[in-house]
C-alpha cells in the first residue's frame, strides 16, 4: 500500500501565509511519520466556490461523475481528492469568531457525501480521519469555537476526529492552533513566532497519520 | 424618539421560506411590543456578498462614505441600516453544525465596524442589541452552535447579547429555534408546524424590544 | 441610588490565586468606573455546595425563606446575594476545557431562580449584566469553551450577557481571559505575569460598570 | 481476544431513568453488533466523587496503586474500569446547557491519566474510542453544548471521538441525544417517548463497537 494512502490538507484562507504554514507544517509531519503516505496541500484562496443554495439535488443525484448539481466551480477539483484521501487536514482562519466564509462555503458544498443522500457520493467521507488547525490573531478569539465548527463538519460525515496528540502542548488539545499576535495576521510569516502554534501543528499532523496507520496501514 | 428606533432582522438563507418566516415573526413581535419601534427585514439570498479577503483596508479607511474598500457589492446597501439600527436580529439556517456561508460571509464583511479599526465607521455596533435565530432540519444537528457563533459575531461587536426571554419555551435558551423535521427542509412552510420554534422566534423578537425599550426609549 | 447597587464576583476556584487575582481585578475595574456601585467578591473554595439531585422541589416551592429544598448547605448565604446583585461576574478555571466541577455544582443549584418556576424566587436573575472570565494553564485549552458555559448559564436565567469591552484587548471578546503558561496553573501569581489576561479582566469589570450604569443607574 | 474488550457506559444522572435507559441502550447496541466485546454501566449516582482540588498530586505520584493523592473515595473503583475499557460512552443530563456537576466531577478528577503527567497512569485513556450521549428536557437547551463539552474531555485524553454513525438519524451528530419534552425530565421513563433519542443512543453504541472492531478486534 506504500504511497497509496493520502492525506489532503486544505487552507481556507483566502491569503498565503500563516494558515498555509500551519497545515503545510501538519502535512510534513504526517510525512516524517511514515513514508507510506502521501500527503497534498490545497488553498482555497485562489478557487472559486459557490455558496450552496441548499437545493438537495446533489444528494438525489444518481450519477457518478456529477457532484453538484447547480455549480460547476472549483469544488469539482476538490470531490474527488476528497474522495480519494483517508485523512483530512482542515485548517482555517478565525475570522470573527469562526471559520472565515469562504472555508464555510467548501464545507457547506461537501453535501454530496452526507450519508443520507442517495447518490453514488454518499458516505465518501466515512470513517475518514479528521484533525482541525485554526490560526488567529487574537490568543483566545475563536480559535477553540473554530476548530469545534471543523469537528462538526467531522462528525456529519461520519468521520473519525482526533485532537493534539501524545506529546506535551500547552496550548490547545482540540486541534492546531496558532497566534500572529503580537504581529498583526496581515504578517504573513508572523505565527512562525509562535513555538506552541507550530508545534500544535506538527503533532496535529503526526496525529492523523497515527490514526492512519492504525487503521488504514497495517 | 417615537418610530424612530430601528430593528434590523436578516436571514442569511439562500432560499425564502423556512428561515425568513422565524425572523419575520420574531419582528412581527417587535412590532406588537411597542409601535415605538420600525422593523426591517433583510434577505441576503439576492445580495451579492463577496469574501472578506481579510486586507484590513476598512480598518485603515478613513472614509466616511467608504466601508470596505475592496469590494462595491451589496454590502454597501447593508452597512448604513447596520449603523441606524439599534437592535439586530440574525436568523441562519444550519448548513453542517453551523451559519451557512452566505451569512458568514455577511458576518465576515461587517470589519470596517471592530471597534480596533480606525475607521469612521469603528464601534458602529457597540451597545446595540443582539438576538439570534436558527433553523435547521435536524432537532440537534447545529442550532445551539449556530446561536453560538452568532453570539460571538456580537461580542466582538461589543453588541448587548440577549437569549429568550421570560415566557416559557422548552426549546432553547440562546435564541431562536427552528426545526423542520420531519418535513425536508426544502418544504419552505415546514417550520410553520414547529411551534416551539415559531413561539421561540415570537420570544426574541419580544426580548430584543424589551432591551431596546430599556436602554434607548426612556 | 449611591452605593445601593451591587456587583457580585464568583470565583469557583478550589485554590486561592489566580482566579481570585482576575475576578478582583474586574471588581476593581467596576469601582473605578464608579462610586455608585459596591462589589463583593465570594470565593467558592470554603464553601459547601451539594450536587443538585435533579428534584425540581425548588421550582414548585412556595416559601419566600426557602430557595434548595434538598440541602441546607452554603448555598443558602449565596441565594439572597445573588437576588439583591445586579451584576454578576463568573470566574473560573479551566478543568478540562470546561468550569471546573465545584462552579457547575454553584451554577446547577440556581434552579429556584428559573424563570419557569413557580417559586417567588423565580426571576431573580432576570434583566441582570453577566459576564464571565476563565483562566487556564493552557493557552487554547478550554477559556473560550468554559466562558460559553457561563454565557448559557446567564441566558437560562434571562440575563443580558456581555463580553469584552470597548478597548483593544488581543486576547478574548468573549470574557476575561487569563493564562498561567508558561508558569504553572499551582504557582498561586503566575496570572500577574499575562498582561492581557490582567487588561482583560479589568476590560470585563468595566463593561459590566458600563451596563449597570446603562439600565440601572439612571 | 472474545469477550476481553471492554466498552464502560457511564450515566452522570444522580437519578434513575431517562439518562440511564439512553446509555444502557447505547451499550445494548453494542452488544448487538458483536458478542466480543463486553459491556459494562456504571452510574454516578450513588458514588462519592469529590471535587478535585487542582493539586496536581495525582500528576506527580510514581506509585501503580495510587491514583488521587487527595481523597479515598469512589473514583478508586472507576480508574481501573477507565483503565481497562477500549471504548467509553460518557452519558449527561443536561444541567443549565452543559453536563451536571456531579459528571463533571468525575471528569475532573481523572487528571491522574493525562498524558503530560509522570503517574504510571499517564496517558491511561489514549487512543480510547469516546462517544457521548445527552438528555435534556428542552429540545434545544444545552444538548450540543454538553456532548461538545463531553468530547473536550475526550481529546484532552489523547482519546479518538466518534459521533452518530452510518444510519438516517435526523436529530443529532454529535452523539446520542434524548428529549423528555414534553414529559417533564423528572418522569424517569419520558425519554422512552423520544424515538429519535433512542435511536441514536442504540447508534452511537453501535458506532463505538464499530470503531473497536476497527481498531481493537482485529
Amino acid at each position: 500500500m506504500v504511497g497509496e494512502l493520502l492525506v489532503l490538507g486544505i487552507s481556507g484562507s483566502p491569503r498565503t501565509g500563516n494558515t498555509e504554514i500551519l497545515v503545510k507544517e501538519a502535512l510534513n509531519a504526517v510525512k516524517e511519520f511514515t513514508s507510506n503516505i502521501i500527503t497534498k496541500y490545497v488553498s482555497l484562496s485562489d478557487l472559486e466556490i459557490n455558496h450552496c443554495t441548499g437545493c438537495f439535488g446533489c444528494t438525489a443525484n444518481s450519477k457518478t461523475d456529477v457532484y453538484c448539481t447547480i455549480f460547476h466551480d472549483d469544488m469539482n477539483k476538490l470531490y474527488p481528492l476528497l474522495e480519494k484521501c483517508k485523512g483530512l487536514i482542515i485548517g482555517a482562519p478565525v475570522y470573527f469568531g469562526d471559520l472565515n466564509s469562504k472555508m464555510k462555503a467548501f464545507i457547506d458544498r461537501t453535501e454530496p457525501f452526507v450519508r443520507y443522500g442517495k447518490s453514488p457520493h454518499a458516505g465518501a467521507l466515512r470513517n475518514k480521519i479528521g484533525a482541525g488547525i485554526a490560526n488567529a490573531y487574537n490568543r483566545n478569539g475563536g480559535i477553540e469555537t473554530t476548530l469545534m465548527s471543523i469537528h462538526h463538519f467531522f462528525f456529519i460525515h461520519d468521520m473519525i476526529v482526533v485532537g493534539t496528540g501524545p506529546d506535551l502542548t500547552p496550548g490547545c488539545y482540540l486541534g492546531g492552533a496558532g497566534v500572529t499576535y503580537p504581529k498583526r495576521s496581515i504578517n504573513k510569516k508572523a505565527v512562525l513566532d509562535d513555538e506552541l502554534g507550530i508545534k500544535s501543528a506538527r503533532i496535529i499532523g503526526r496525529r492523523v497519520a497515527e490514526l492512519c496507520q492504525m487503521i488504514y496501514l497495517r
